[in-house]
Parts: C-alpha cells; structure tokens; sequence
C-alpha cells in the first residue's frame, strides 16, 4: 500500500468560501477514483510557528493508482485551485503496511 | 481522535546511519507514549519536485496526549536528532474521524 501525504501552505487568496468548495471536492474522490483506498484532509488546530494550514493524508493500492489519481478528472479541478492559491504545497510518497493490518499499534 | 503529520526535508549531515538510529527510535514510541495510537514513518518514493524525505503519521486520543508526547523523554532525543539534521520541519495537527471508524472509504 502507498500512503500519500501532501502538506498545503494557503496564501491569502484562498479564501474560506474556495476551501469549501475545495474540501468538498476532495470528499467525492474515494470512490469514483480507482485504488484509492481512503482520504483525509484537515485544518491545522496547533498554529503553531511550524505549523502548515492543511495535510492531506490517502492510502493507494499502488504506485500506478497513485499516478493516475493525479490527472484523474474529479482531481484536476482541484490540484488547480490548491496550486493557484498556496504559496507551498510538499508531498511524500511512501510504502506502508496496509492500515487494515497493524501498523505500530 | 487527533492526526499528527509532520514532513521532514534533510539535511546532508543527516547520514544513513543517523537515520536509521531515528527511524528505530521513532518505532520505540507506540506502547510508552500515553495516548500514543500509532505512528508510521516514511521515505519518500517519488523523488518529485515537490518531494521532501520523510512523512510521519501519528495518531492520538487527545490534543493533552500529543502535547505530552512533544515532551516524552524517549521522543526528546529523536526531535533534536531531526531538528539538527533537517532544513525543514513542518506539521499540521487536525481532528480525524477515529481511524478505526470509516474515514471517507
């Protein structure tokens, strides 16, 4: 399984109402997108000085699933709008235990 | 149930064997850790442009239980490991549905 981790930097042009719009968006994609096991998104809480404002967090069955869902159509809409309004946005990409199997626990 | 992302770019000074000694300090932490529910660490597969070396994923009963794992003594010497040898540190802490719980699959 491949966790997919992205971490989001949001400028000042990212309004309240486009991150609606923008969360929302990221909600409809388990499912439609195909090895897409599960995804969460969340706002920071802590604020603190190292602190980004968003991190994404989804699960693939592969690498491949992973590269597809990123010119899968539901998706391109919304790396656009988080890619014209973040001053940084930085992945990584990495092999893990299948969640449903224990993982450190 | 609180998510802790943190994503981590290295420095050159970070050796393999610095980090292998990270990597397997951070697997210490699930059991000691209070609150701790479980932690995965991981490199980096892609080697994009946006691409750091490593994300770790923890998960924790409470704010109270993240906020004393920043203190734990097992954890102390592992941050000043990552904070001597990384160029960036950056983390986004959110409130997550209860892992074991359905989460967008």
């Amino acid at each position: 399984m491949i966790r997919h981790v992205v971490m989001f930097k949001i400028a000042d042009t990212f309004t309240p109402p486009l991150q609606t719009e923008w969360l929302a968006g990221l909600e409809t994609l388990v499912g439609p997108v195909p090895g897409l096991r599960s995804l969460s998104i969340g706002r920071d809480l802590l604020r603190a000085e190292r602190s980004w404002d968003f991190a994404l967090v989804a699960e693939f069955d592969t690498l491949a699933h992973l590269a597809a869902y990123a010119t899968h159509p539901l998706h391109l809409p919304l790396i656009a709008l988080s890619g014209q309004h973040c001053e940084h946005i930085v992945s990584v990409d990495y092999e893990c235990p299948d969640s449903t199997a224990p993982e450190m626990t």
